[in-house]
């Protein structure tokens, strides 16, 4: 893998949502809240995931920054999903003998996220 | 914080030591090894440590990654120190209440990784 190629998943999943919330800041109301996606790879490396491991271990240290710096009552949170059962016809084959989960059950961690008051957290959808 | 001010840290002290890696997988000898640099504020921020938050943490994810994928026995090892007793008259305004450690308590860390058989672990140099 080159250094470009590795960037693509800095530029685009990292720097997209942190461009996200370094710009929203200034426009959401108070104690209004973010919730960010990374993704199981943080902790749990598979073949060709390099860079996706790098981006959503990431996210995890901006999410656990973020939330003591945003002012007005902000909140920020990361779900951190693992394959989703519907990807599974696309994704299989990277993720052998993980146990993927339904998009219902991560639809949870972001409900929990949004609809919650904590701050700083990281909400696996695991299991 | 603008997205340019938080993209230094990316391009510098992360794709720095990516590259290095990236770079040098291809020259290093077999069973050779990487010891790359994170730090404590990967999962204890501070206030204006967003970037390196990020960029810690982003290490931390690289390092678990690469270890699975590098060839020819290759090792790969972060160390994770807190803020050094030597670095306090610069930082001690940052790091108020945190326990800082002799430079050579961080050496150690280096010694574990470079001469140690382990690969893909985070070594934490914070006490």
């Amino acid at each position: 893998m080159s250094s470009e190629q590795f960037k693509i998943g800095l530029n685009d999943k990292l720097m997209g949502q942190v461009n996200a919330v370094l710009i929203g800041q200034h426009y959401i109301q108070d104690k209004g809240s973010f919730t960010l996606t990374g993704g199981i790879l943080s902790h749990d490396p598979i073949n060709a995931g390099g860079s996706a491991s790098t981006v959503n271990a990431a996210l995890e240290g901006f999410v656990r920054a973020a939330a003591i710096e945003l002012p007005r009552g902000i909140r920020i949170n990361l779900v951190s999903p693992t394959v989703l059962k519907e990807s599974m016809s696309t994704y299989e084959s990277y993720f052998r003998g993980f146990v993927p989960v339904d998009a219902s059950r991560a639809a949870l961690a972001y409900s929990k996220s949004v609809e919650g008051l904590q701050t700083g957290q990281i909400y696996s959808a695991t299991r």
